[in-house]
């Protein structure tokens, strides 16, 4: 994998996260499902705003998270995703770009605000998003930038995009160019109830144009429609040269042309917010892969990632992940 | 001090925080002086902040924050401050409602932003602010609720608010409000270079109409244009019936009256970022006095609160304070 200008480009809603506490209670009176991403209406997110406590506004968005999490980690990572010309999309472009993502997506005036997403997080430190999706699934081809997909190792997308038509397109578009630039061409699931919704899409496109897949538990077993984990696992085999498939304290599996490796969970002292945690395992991942690392190795460097934005309020580290997967070995 | 519908009503810029982590190189480069507040104009907030890394947004503002950590400690706190009709307006309402202050002052249509403070903090903990006063600074005596100030036990000012005419009238408006209801007018001088801006202003209206004076040990010695601390309590003694003044590591210092009370700092175990120390300790000082505890005893809840921030990010307790205040034993 050489001669490219970026190791990855993600592809991806960009997002700002407004991140609050709240108990389980006040998720059940507001009926949010916990631990999954609830999509919401403006009603419904004004509604939310208001009953919810102080918050923090932090960029996220789950692809733009991975391309952030790479660059934190030494890697030259690009991020295709649309924003409008507002306040909270001056600072998803800050941001990603002082986290040293490339992305040059134009931002566009008009009605549609910037998408954002409100993180409650439960003191389990599990997080429920409740996602107000503005303008950034309206992504659209001509905002696919051929140049930029052809110059990347690895195309990431991001399942979340799968909820709107233009999206999806723009989607369709940069996995045709990237299968004819030759470039590897990864996806993930992003949410068990993103993969119900679009399940037979998903599976045709993962049969025909994706070289790695990203799932969790849930999002597998949905997709393949049954409880049994090893089922769910045989039969990705099959649809896949490369499935990486995570499963929280449980750790990965990784499973590619009839090889299973199994990777353990990085021990995690305090969990304070579990947001991004799938976001960055795929950016150790990918990276691992950058830096042409085992599937083994390549698994470890994930799992480091994840923990370590576990440990952290939102997805984006505040801390250079560089240094410290240098100092606990996991990189050179 | 009893009957009223507040404790205290505090009066000072609304602005939202975008915080992020610098060394002290950039700084230097960009010629922001440490540790202190810097006014900014349009382009230098522009240029700071496509230089500056990662943020993350959240609600402050001095006075803001005393209100809110009042709010935290489980007292009675209202707010009163200038917000644009825009995004940050609508995260600073939130957050500061949210946080259980009374908040009415309307928002305002037009041209004018919601003030705004780049907060760098470097890797010693201390923060320097970059602040674009936006329209926090036009609040005009329309805006000062008279019923909201004679509700309060004690009215509390932030300096930064004299380096605008428009918001120099509001201020002494409310002091007249507040003293001809009978009601304590507390001042915070907010900066030494606010002080030096204002020293002659500050000064009439600290021997007039102020019974409450917090400054920490560069505002104090600015004041009195001296190198000299005990000279400075000394002449703060003649001019004001209390003055509380903040010296870091060092506690603070009470004067009332004749008598002086030394409070020792509380220990902290890991200065996070100093942001809002100041606001916290007035907090903890300001709900001591409406708990009826004598001087030495709202230091400490001021020391405390002070303690708490400063092992976090931004100056809004993420946990609730008087939890950990009863745990600690500082309140009943």
């Amino acid at each position: 994998m050489t001669g490219a200008q970026f190791d990855v480009v993600a592809i991806g809603n960009a997002i700002v996260d407004i991140i609050g506490r709240c108990d389980d209670g006040f998720l059940e009176r507001h009926g949010a499902s916990k631990g999954i991403m609830n999509l919401v209406d403006t009603d419904r997110v004004a509604t939310l705003y208001s009953a919810m406590g102080p918050g923090i506004e932090i960029s996220g968005g789950s692809a733009a998270n991975t391309a952030a999490g790479i660059a934190s980690l030494g890697g030259r990572a690009a991020f295709i995703g649309k924003v409008a010309e507002d306040e909270f999309g001056c600072i998803f472009r800050h941001d990603i770009r002082a986290a040293g993502v490339a992305f040059n997506t134009p931002a566009v005036a008009g009605e549609r605000a910037t998408s954002r997403s409100l993180i409650l997080v439960t003191p389990d430190g599990q997080r429920t998003m409740n996602t107000f999706l503005g303008i950034s699934t309206e992504l659209d081809q001509g905002e696919v930038d051929p140049a930029v997909i052809q110059n990347a190792n690895i195309v990431y997308l991001e399942g979340y995009l799968f909820d709107r038509d233009e999206a999806k397109a723009a989607f369709r578009q940069a996995v045709d160019i990237a299968n004819k630039a030759g470039r590897r061409v990864a996806l993930t699931l992003s949410d068990a109830f993103c993969v119900n919704r679009h399940r037979a899409e998903f599976l045709q496109l993962i049969r025909s144009g994706i070289g790695i897949l990203f799932a969790n538990e849930s999002e597998i077993l949905s997709l393949y429609e049954t409880e049994n984990f090893e089922e769910a696992a045989r039969r990705v085999a099959q649809d896949t040269p490369l499935a990486v498939l995570t499963r929280s304290e449980k750790g990965s599996l990784i499973i590619s042309n009839g090889e299973r490796v199994e990777v353990a969970a990085e021990p995690i002292s305090k969990v304070v917010d579990t947001t991004g945690a799938g976001d960055l395992y795929a950016a150790g991942f990918l990276f691992g892969l950058a830096l042409d690392y085992d599937l083994a190795a390549a698994g470890r460097l994930g799992s480091f990632a994840a923990a370590e934005i576990i440990g952290q309020i939102g997805a984006r580290s505040e801390v250079k992940l560089s240094n410290l997967a240098r100092i606990r070995g996991f990189i050179g």
